[in-house]
């Protein structure tokens, strides 16, 4: 049946990363001719951090592009390797899945699924399943292809190897977004050997396994991984403009339920409000939708709402410090103090810890459902690979995280600051620039 | 005076293509935190070409600050050379022109420009002349400065070195945009040796001139310049996506201008269409607004607004054959019979030659006002470029361009053509991937 | 049974310009480790390039492996693409005759093989054939081997397509010498795109050919290599040192037929001088032999020869001035000063044009045995590349070199030169450092 | 005095890793051109690591002017930066050093002064100190140069902040080191951000220090650095080829204490085991010399010096195993069995620990005479790296190395052997390729 379904002749996509992005098969070549795919254009792949690295203006298209091809390496370093524990007969389903994963994500999502609890899993699914130009493709291929496409993005299909491909401590997502975050926002920490990577994995029992001669890969690769979530993705200025969002979707969720009449609401945005978010209005839900209704809202009667919007548009984002989540009555007189000169810490005031956040470093256990990496030793014994590298344990356990206090940056010019405001305020970060 | 701009500490950017942007003045951190600045977010540098080079995401923001590193580095090494032709007073001024010269530009701005009769240049001045913030931080440096960046940008300035570094054959802004342009399509066309070439420029009697014995350093400057033209910017699947704009924006206008009653038509574009635009509405013009609007236009009841619009959402772009534009029985026989199934021509059918664009092969005359670039031999007379260097006499005077039919994929499929249109059809090039 | 040479597990060899070098076939890994092929570590690459650009010190060994690498790529291209005309069964004889085809490469070989009239493709193709390590592992994949793989060398092979891997205007020996001599030199005009020429070419009735639309790549190819071939093999300063090289050989040839007695004087080298030279001498006759000895000669009681080869070590190069060889009264007129002046102008004057190299620009026409490169077109019409190529038609036909004149250094600081000697030495560049 | 000394225009070397080296100084220009510079082209930068790495074939020549950039670089930021804690008048002084500390590196220098006890430093200082050309250029900058720059490199000289660029846990020399073997090698593990590490350097009180807010451009460094050790500088492989070159040497030496007659032994040589050398012999002691002499000793009647030699030329190296240094039965039964078969174990096993090495992972401690690594707060308070940094603490620590022996690889094709000798060499690693 596959074999009908290859392009007469490959296609190529030009691609910074991979240099080149190969296409065998039609039923691929259609799903990324499909609005819903192309919709992906329209999405940032790393939200706000275009705000702190100005590189990092790439779409969720081009890594979802990535994680296809990395993919397709793999299944082809698989198949010529002759492997018996893969299964040849999986390699197209695999394929769509990867390029298909990142569908259901929304604009700016971490800080909409936060508040309108939302999953994009679930809207992929969605995407995935409903009335859609994607799942006539799927179909297309075998009817059987929508539900198993959905099962391996919600992890329930049967095959783990499938699944590990594109979900797992070692996947084809995230080695892609880590060279491609690396070469967008222009660091180089996320710059791993790719290749080498590639040539220790094995397919073993259902499973995806690393060689143990090429614990050495996996060590770079983690090293890697390490300082790309301490120095890109939990970067402050970004956690600050992410903190801006959540104040903005949350002020209009509430001025919304309190029966605020908005002068300009988007439909899609309005049933997001109602919990009636239809298939249709996801596709319409865009980062341009959010920018252009933002430029709209700072004009709303609202002052906090306009405030707000204007403040993510133009860049003027709260100023941090640290603070100990423990000294709970310096952070009771700030917000009382701050609430006094007019800013309703409700909006304008934040606590964060890098924490609950859709990136992690390396840690042995099955957390989040995800298997940790295994070394596979002659004897095709499996060995953890934090027991066997000492590198792997001491990055694996470490926090350098730290608790900031994140507020408009105006409270730092007021005059007559109690004493103890003024020596948290003096921690303050300088304006905002990157590292 | 300039002295008291410093910034107590130097500000970097992290910069993927010149690894870091370093920012020692305050006005010029100033101007980048300006709303109208951070506005260039919102733009795209390559308009279209991001559907051909799906990295080339990249905005005028990153463009801008790329240009202003450069100026700073060529302004750093005549400093240090202590030539006497350079007009040291005039550095901070270079500066500020060289960040703010893109400041007008518009959402997709060739489409915009040609439907409207604009020009970005002069919405820059009007942005940097008018009630702007970065009209007052212009004004805090000196009175004189913001008439001063216009007159730069504008060309009228009295001194042309200064121009030149902004804008000449061989400037600060395409010195950027090869690069960056390179960096993000992936292509390496673009990668000429920028130390190489900053280092035999010097200034000369008020011009910008370049040294002997760097010859071959602006060899390869050009020739790289001549390729991403040909490969780049000249793309026939970024000209289809280009003529699918003009096409979008030209039935806006006629309808609007018909009286058609829009069911949505925000207040910039209104006032765009009525020749009423004004400088907070450009401010406002940008690409999330346009590409929303265009989400709202696909169910617009006019049906060729709506599927113009639903076309490039999801980059079903026109296809396209090199055709003879002489022959001009098959070209009407062409546009005859696509009327006849239905497509108006008006909108759906174009021939394109590459050649009104802003961007263009180095000639040796003065075109566009554009000084030519001369070497200065060790007796420090002047000679055209193109006088000494075969190759770039041979380069500056190719044309590689081909006419092309530009008109909707469905045609392809019709049964029943004509044979003479079939003929010029079976030319067409297969679905539009990136070579 | 080519497959019973498949190694149990493909080995890898870290690259710096390919990544990895894969090699999956025990003959391959066996000639690698032969002596023959071990020496080419000995012998550099670019000769005495190293002395214009210091990061030239690259071997034959690191390029050998190159050019192996690229001819593996591109015939498990041709495989995947299923192509009918190319010849399955000449693959492990093409890689072998890919990998050896500088296994003759002597020392310097330029100028060596200049002074005593030698080829290192003779020399290649007596080690392939003499009783040599090399010829036993050929020997053992089948007793034809060793004649094959020579007969390719010298072009006398009758598959014109495996020679033309090896040798040919678009050869996997080209392209991994401009890549690889630009990673190293460090200037990128060596950068083409590898993998996109890689996916243009085809077999086709025993040629390889360029399918049309690809000619943009070949072009891009054909533009590194003119500014590869005239800014680094072509640099005056790496000739000035090669000239070096040829007066120093001139003069122990010259001492040698003397019956002059050398203090110092290996058996390799006293053969090599009586036309003696056994394969045994050519194995040992590697850099460090040639280096080591030109450090006794330093001690000779010949005073030129000690001069130029303590020259040659401690980079004293000659210094060089454009001249016009038809002015012959001028130099003339120097040649007898310098004399006068005590410098033999036989050994320390040299008037050089970029010519009789092994370098060449692309030239549409047959030259030296090799075939122009050719498009096929959708009708599998081919049309050589310059008639449908303006930048190759323009680039093809240009000579930029001109004639210098050599000379010692110190003859500038001569007092009291005559008046023509003293304007044509005013032309002198200064101490040649690179560009 | 200085600005004598400038030259008229700036030279330029293109260097593949920094891109261009600058040289604005006379006296450096005049260092380069001396004969004891240039003889660094003719030592290797990494030794024998080019028998694993066949890209590592760089000198000691480009890695010392890298270093000399490097500092040239953070000598223009200290200046830029107006420090007062920056003696302006060491510039010139600190520059020479630089350029001069590894002047005098031997030929495969580890081996060679582990066998005669000789140390590289202190040839540098008679070098910088005796009849060379070197001493005349130092010489003429000042008389007292000489002396200091030899202080610098042994560390005596009084004031630390200049010996600290030179040599610490964060100088010049490894920050080149790091950045050049990795781009030969053509690994990318010593890839760390060199512009970032400049540019938290501060001068503080005669240290060299780095702000604290620099600290993540630290930790990237020296995680870079200690993936090198580990994957590069300790290669087990580079140590095979490491301890071939100690049993040739140890060997040469016996038999020259032993009266044996040399067929041939260069006079340097042979003043080197009579402990004889002068600084004239230590300049002709480069690598061609000792290739050539072992390619001689490949003929020479001592059947072990003779094989010792062919292995190394041909890369015929010792295998190795995984060994328990405890367990001294085993040991002792394997060195009896191969002495038996013909081995002398003297010459031809060896226990290997990576351990008394020129490199080493970063430790906190005073090690080596060399100062931690220190954070400046914003109270200008010091602390030690490790003590804020957990992944230095964690990194700092460890040790990966395993004992290893190494052995002849025939060894492994013996026949009969008994079982405790074939469950050790059970766990040999397959022909060495490199990772």
């Amino acid at each position: 049946m596959q074999n009908s379904t290859l392009l007469i002749e490959e296609k190529v996509f030009k691609d910074p990363v991979h240099k080149y992005i190969y296409v065998q098969d039609r039923p691929i070549w259609d799903l990324v001719n499909t609005k819903e795919f192309q919709r992906l254009r329209r999405i940032r792949q790393l939200g706000t951090s275009y705000l702190t690295f100005h590189g990092a203006e790439h779409s969720r298209f081009s890594h979802s592009l990535g994680v296809y091809e990395i993919t397709r390496k793999i299944i082809s370093q698989f198949e010529r390797g002759g492997y018996p524990d893969w299964p040849r007969e999986e390699r197209l389903l695999c394929l769509c899945a990867a390029l298909l994963h990142d569908l259901g994500h929304g604009p700016f999502s971490h800080s909409i699924e936060k508040t309108f609890a939302m999953h994009h899993e679930e809207w992929t699914c969605r995407m995935v399943l409903g009335d859609t130009e994607v799942n006539r493709v799927l179909r297309d291929i075998d009817p059987s292809f929508p539900d198993k496409v959905a099962g391996i993005i919600c992890k329930s299909y049967d095959k783990e190897i499938v699944v590990s491909l594109v979900s797992s401590q070692l996947d084809a997502d995230r080695m892609d977004y880590l060279l491609r975050d690396g070469y967008f926002t222009g660091v180089n920490y996320g710059t791993f050997d790719l290749e080498r990577v590639l040539r220790v994995i094995r397919p073993h029992q259902g499973h995806l396994v690393v060689k143990e001669s090429g614990m050495h890969a996996v060590e770079d690769y983690l090293m890697s991984r390490y300082q790309m979530y301490w120095q890109i993705y939990f970067h402050p200025v970004t956690r600050s403009a992410e903190l801006l969002l959540h104040s903005i979707f949350g002020r209009a969720k509430v001025l919304f339920e309190d029966g605020y009449r908005f002068a300009h609401l988007p439909g899609p945005i309005r049933r997001l409000m109602r919990r009636e978010l239809t298939v249709d209005d996801y596709f319409r839900l865009d980062e341009s939708l959010v920018q252009s209704m933002f430029q709209e809202w700072t004009d709303e009667r609202d002052p906090v709402l306009a405030d707000l919007c204007a403040r993510f548009l133009n860049r003027r984002l709260f100023k941090y410090v640290p603070v100990d989540p423990e000294d709970r009555d310096t952070i009771a007189l700030f917000l009382d103090w701050m609430a006094v000169k007019g800013w309703d810490p409700l909006y304008y005031a934040q606590i964060d810890f890098p924490r609950d956040l859709p990136y992690d470093v390396y840690r042995p256990g099955e957390l989040e459902g995800k298997r940790p990496i295994y070394l596979m030793d002659d004897r095709k014994e499996l060995h953890e690979i934090s027991t066997k590298s000492d590198i792997v344990r001491s990055i694996s356990g470490l926090h350098q995280g730290r608790h900031q206090l994140f507020f408009p940056g105006e409270l730092l010019g007021e005059p007559d600051k109690p004493e103890a405001i003024r020596a948290l305020l003096d921690g303050s970060a300088p304006s905002p620039a990157n590292p």
